[in-house]
């Protein structure tokens, strides 16, 4: 199969093209390298070292004897999306590529605007070169558990059969997030429906709950095909943080009371997934969604999980949550779909947490505490930094 | 109460600053003419003709004593609308300055992505700028019926009470809606619906039926007070159409079947809904859903009564819908939260097409019938006219 990963150089997207890669299947990756400027803005960085994507890619060459191609192209750029789909000729997009942090969306009204407008054009730029070009590519599309909010019923993959007034229908599930980039991925939901519908495209929704872990088989063949660790209060997740804390002896840092419950996977079974959906695609017209994680933990389940794992001596902390979200609530969501395709999870143990402890250890050095301290204030509405975010081009035809 | 209008120099904008000043209510115009600016790309143009925006003020000052404030901003540049909001300090929003034409929203690529990008910006930047002005500011942002779509349940006014593996909640209704236009007013209402719960605003979201006539109260005081009256394809509304036909003696075009069921209401009940709103507003932290429009028609029921009030002569003819949409369907929207305020519904009869037939007839040599043909359809997905849609300042920040 001939697989064009955008995003192709980020956190999952970057193992995910070498995953497939292994797999014999023909992969392109379309990057802009954004990710990397993020760090550069915040003072962040990756705690394990990464190469860069030219790098990565002849390594892996050298390595596997597969050829990726590579394209840089920001999705935001119609002509770039257009000329990469028609230049590689896929049957299927795996799309990765859009500002992936809820708190990175919080900043400010720019950074709000910046990654609104940046997903939601660069997945209708996707779209309309799928339509164009070839509408038999299939595209599996990362969404977030995120987009579901918690509400108090059970959460079902995408839709839900509602009988109302003594009349029944199947709706999409109603979405209630909890961030600019929440937000963003539920506008995409609702573009890619319409899509399908209108065009008769075959999408895959892949609602993902938090991933973490660094190292997958193709990645640990070489340093230079390691994929990054971001442990930050911004792109950082919380289980990679934890550990991070544990590690070099910081108290762990929990938002509020710890309550929130998440649906979380391991980032094998990111590759795992993405992988089953192409290998089983959508029809053409068919908008569907899968609830992409394999168990759920409450951010104390976390804390008490790693602490049992390596022997943590001091107590988590409590912050005031800096997010607007429930502390303790219902949540019981379904994942049925993949292990119904076949995925076989990778749950999340004491083995497993003491495998990242060693990662981390190894790189112990390049720690910076201070960047896990939470600065962003849900509930502080600020339009300061005009200006300060440059990453989108010119070209979607906003210029005066 | 101090009001300011944002799209206030547009087809409802305008009467609706015009009712509320002629209510002893102090209010502002906010406006980028860009409406205008269409009309000019799509060689358009308002049957009935329309003053300038400064002349529109400076004549209703004349004749009713009254002062409007008119800003010349854009909304998807923050800093006008900011200063808009701090210059005028108004009690509360009403929010009408959106593209808001679904065909002209499906021309190719550029206009699709402009709608959005225009739509959820100036939103997104309204709603900043409120939160950092004032978090009193009560919001009236108008949205549509088309959200909703054409569910196989009654649509409820914003939430659904849900019930599902005996457990209930209440969730946003789910959103079905037709077109990339509809899909941004899908996008704001999430946005807004987060605002109210991050930022404690108080936000009244009204989803507007399809909105026919062109005389209210105060702009038949004057020649230089009309508002638009849109007739053509991409920005005309159907009934208002289907009377130009009548008069020109055109058949009534008819897109596919005609049983398209959609609720509608007469200009001066806009009028009249938003000034309820404005009376009775949101509270703190409020997200509120009133659907606007008065009584329900599908297309054939519309040809059918002007057919009757006016004697026409030729047959409707049946043209291949350019949308995709349900032809015949079930269709039960309550609106009751308005009428519960207080509203006396104006419902459409042959007088009222009558009354709108007149205005069309005063106005006949002014007729276009090319402009009624629709050439815009929803099933070709067409990234043409790259760089020709240049409405969108570059102050959004996304020049690289």
């Amino acid at each position: 199969m001939r697989i064009l990963v955008l995003g192709g150089d980020g956190y999952l997207g970057w193992p995910t093209a070498l995953h497939l890669s292994a797999r014999n299947h023909d992969v392109g990756v379309v990057d802009n390298l954004v990710r990397r400027s993020y760090d550069t803005e915040l003072g962040t960085s990756t705690l394990v070292p990464i190469a860069d994507l030219d790098r990565r890619a002849s390594r892996w060459q050298a390595v596997s004897g597969h050829t990726l191609s590579v394209f840089d192209a920001d999705l935001t750029d119609f002509d770039a999306v257009a000329a990469a789909v028609a230049g590689f000729s896929p049957d299927a997009i795996v799309h990765f590529g859009e500002q992936r942090s809820a708190p990175y969306s919080m900043i400010d009204r720019q950074h709000a605007v910046y990654t609104q407008v940046n997903n939601v054009v660069g997945t209708l730029n996707v779209l309309y070169a799928i339509a164009e070009t070839n509408p038999d590519i299939h595209l599996v599309k990362l969404g977030t558990m995120g987009e579901y909010g918690t509400p108090n019923i059970d959460i079902e993959e995408g839709f839900l059969e509602v009988t109302h007034n003594g009349r029944t229908d199947t709706m999409p599930f109603p979405k209630q997030p909890g961030s600019f980039y929440h937000l963003s991925k539920v506008h995409d939901s609702h573009n890619l429906a319409f899509a399908c519908k209108t065009w008769g495209l075959g999408v895959t929704d892949l609602n993902q709950g938090i991933v973490y872990g660094q190292e997958t088989t193709e990645t640990a063949l070489d340093p230079d095909l390691a994929t990054r660790f971001d442990y930050d209060a911004v792109f950082g997740t919380v289980l990679n943080r934890f550990v991070v804390q544990a590690v070099v002896g910081e108290p762990m840092t929990i938002y509020g009371k710890g309550g929130q419950t998440r649906g979380v996977l391991n980032i094998r079974d990111t590759l795992a997934c993405v992988e089953l959906a192409l290998l089983h695609p959508a029809g053409r017209g068919q908008f569907r969604v899968f609830n992409q994680f394999t168990e759920s933990f409450s951010i104390n389940q976390m804390a008490v999980l790693v602490t049992e794992a390596l022997d943590v001596a001091c107590e988590p902390v409590h912050l005031d949550d800096p997010r607007v979200e429930a502390q303790e609530h219902y949540y019981n969501a379904k994942h049925t779909k993949l292990t119904d395709l076949g995925l076989v999870p990778t749950l999340l143990d004491v083995d497993i947490v003491r495998g990242l402890a060693a990662i981390v250890q190894e790189h112990k050095d390049r720690v910076d505490p201070s960047t896990m301290i939470p600065t962003v204030d849900w509930r502080a509405a600020s339009s300061a930094g005009n200006g300060s975010v440059p990453y989108l081009p010119s070209e979607i035809g906003v210029a005066r």
